[in-house]
């Protein structure tokens, strides 16, 4: 058994070196950059109104109200055109093109147009430049705009299309395989017989995939034969990575940490020194990596969103993929035996002082029902006993925890 | 031009009244509830072991250590068989039956099998109990176990699994059509000639939507023109809702608003006391919304933020639907023009501490390039003219906050 920080050290130390992959623009959002992105031109293309107003001389309107002559308009979308003349105003439209010779735009709101709109009394003066955003100012040709590391979100994918990229490079996702072991278990849609129960681990692993944009190949549930395991484990080598679930523990039929070895991988580590996900296995061959995960619903949960999570979103090129950690005051005092570091099913909200974590009322580490409630996580560490009500005390949050919020 | 509370408020009175409908089980990720769903079966559905390890009668080995008489096994998926004797013990798997006449489990690590396996010394006594799972103990049959307005995430679709359920009734998603208008667009794909600027507003919309689950229909550009934009509105109005951007300002050629009254639409606010964002329209048409979005890609990226994303998130069932809230302490002092509540981008990071704000150098309400490494949004209340270094500030999370985390 080894403790948590050094179980990730392991993995990340571990994981294949990052590829990446060119791809449609139009599908970039999720993913993350994996080149420098430079202005492909100026932003804005020309000197522009930030306001919909008339475009000035500043220096013909120093003395307001000053009338000056309407010498047309300039909307969005048409070409800068003509040159303003002494004693002159243009309308403009926010976003058009401020007409060569003005050097400021008043906005409507200050303007008082003439009946016969041949003229504009300009009711207050304006500084140069006001109300003008100048031509490049937002961004200058080949000046870098997002860097290789960068999440592609909403407003990363609107640089993309302003800048006219029609393909990126990003970090590519890894492919996975995932199977379930046990001879207890059927599928979800099958009726068990006595001693049996339905498989609710892949759907789970399947949703805690979702969240991170990925996708599994399930390769169905193994029996605890060897040859079966044998052959589902060399099938999963296919992918990037194989998620396994069950199969881990100490007991007669546990045979994966065998198998794996005898499949030529390299036992990375085997326990951690937490509580659920104990018996969680790492392995590796080559640029293949496996994770072995405690079968029990709770335990694969919690296993998935310490290791799975951290090790999947870096190869996805995420700069910090593992739970958000915050720290909180306790409202209820929790115990637990404490040979390892505990995680316990918690929801937590923010309140003006901080945030409270609630522990949740759950029967244990196979109480799956009592466990859904939960926001986070909170964390015991393996040193102390107990904590009281009102302690500070660390918790993770989950990665859909604006979803589970409930006020 | 009204508050934002008073918006925000006006939208949740006329959002159309909640649809349900039923779909696969298998699709139910990320969607919410709308009926409760009861236990199938009891959970466990037999006295399950908690570990690896001999089945006992507790009294037989209040003296440890007892040698007892090992009497078979009870592997995960058996069915529980036979009765345990006095004097004996059943080798068991974590998540087998106990089998009848045990009270208890003692763990394998405290016991030693005689090296012809057909004895087992127990090293340490056990409670009645210890180490099983009642039969039911987790939920009996009948007994809700998720109710209506549950976010069904990983732990909830491992839930559906257990108890079979196939399908699920569920809060529908409306359908959602998108547009864009200005004479000044073109599309990502297109060259701008002298005086355009390609659309980033679709994309990123698009991708905010798809935060949320949803997908829009796209309807293209639409010029400032009133035949055109009427055309894009009534088609629009096939779909639930409406999102439109651009043509909302007080400008010439901003026709937006009179031709959604045109169209027969109530607008039921129009203009709100924000920066960014101030001309946002929202109207109704019968269970038909639209929402007027300004055009510029921050006041497009902000109002979808505040008015889009709660109004689409409560018609998903989602009980909390709006931007996470936080109080932290600022970074850097900044000021602005008080005449509005202002949405400054910052990038929050989580200290020991607190909330630490750091606003975001950026040139204005048009800078998508200084605004895209934001992970939240300061708040700079309309009644304060400035706020200090160190000064305790309100700010929102953006939804992908996680995944805009760099540290």
């Amino acid at each position: 058994m080894i403790p948590l920080e050094e179980a990730l050290r392991r993995i990340l130390d571990n994981l294949p070196s990052p590829a990446t992959e060119t791809i449609d623009s139009r599908s970039a959002h999720g993913r993350v950059l994996a080149e420098d992105l430079t202005a492909t031109s100026e932003i804005p293309p020309f000197n522009k109104s930030a306001v919909d107003g008339y475009a000035v001389r500043s220096a013909d309107i120093s003395t307001p109200p000053v009338e000056l002559r309407c010498a047309g308009e300039s909307r969005a979308g048409s070409e800068t055109r003509g040159q303003l003349g002494l004693g002159e105003a243009v309308a403009i439209m926010t976003g058009a093109p401020v007409p060569r010779g003005a050097d400021a735009v008043q906005m409507i709101e200050k303007t008082r147009r003439s009946a016969d709109g041949s003229r504009v009394t300009i009711l207050s003066g304006v500084r140069a430049g006001e109300n003008i955003i100048p031509e490049g100012s937002e961004a200058s040709t080949g000046k870098v705009v997002l860097e290789s590391g960068r999440y592609l979100g909403p407003a990363e994918v609107a640089i993309l299309a302003i800048f006219g990229y029609r393909q990126v490079t990003v970090f590519r996702k890894p492919s996975v395989a995932l199977t379930a072991t046990g001879d207890e278990l059927v599928e979800a849609d099958q009726a068990p017989a006595p001693g049996q129960i339905r498989n609710s681990n892949a759907p789970s692993v399947a949703a805690q995939l979702k969240l991170l944009g990925l996708e599994a190949e399930y390769l169905g549930i193994a029996s605890d034969d060897r040859a079966q395991i044998k052959r589902v484990i060399l099938e999963g080598l296919r992918r990037d990575v194989l998620i396994m679930t069950g199969g881990v523990s100490v007991g007669a039929y546990d045979f994966v940490e065998e198998i794996l070895r005898e499949a030529g991988l390299e036992i990375i580590f085997s326990g951690v020194a937490i509580r659920p996900g104990k018996p969680t296995v790492f392995a590796r061959r080559g640029d293949r990596i496996v994770f072995g995960l405690p079968g029990n619903p709770i335990s694969t949960f919690v296993s998935f969103e310490l290791f799975v999570r951290p090790a999947l979103g870096r190869i996805c090129g995420l700069a910090a993929a593992g739970l958000f950690r915050v720290q909180g005051r306790l409202s209820l005092g929790v115990g637990h035996k404490s040979e390892r570091t505990s995680f316990i099913p918690a929801r937590l909200s923010w309140s003006q002082d901080g945030w409270v974590i609630d522990p949740l009322p759950w029967k244990g580490s196979s109480d799956i029902i009592g466990f859904s409630r939960a926001n986070g996580l909170l964390i015991l560490p393996q040193d102390k006993k107990a904590m009281a009500e009102g302690e500070r005390v660390e918790a993770v949050l989950l990665p859909d925890f604006w979803q589970r919020l409930t006020r």
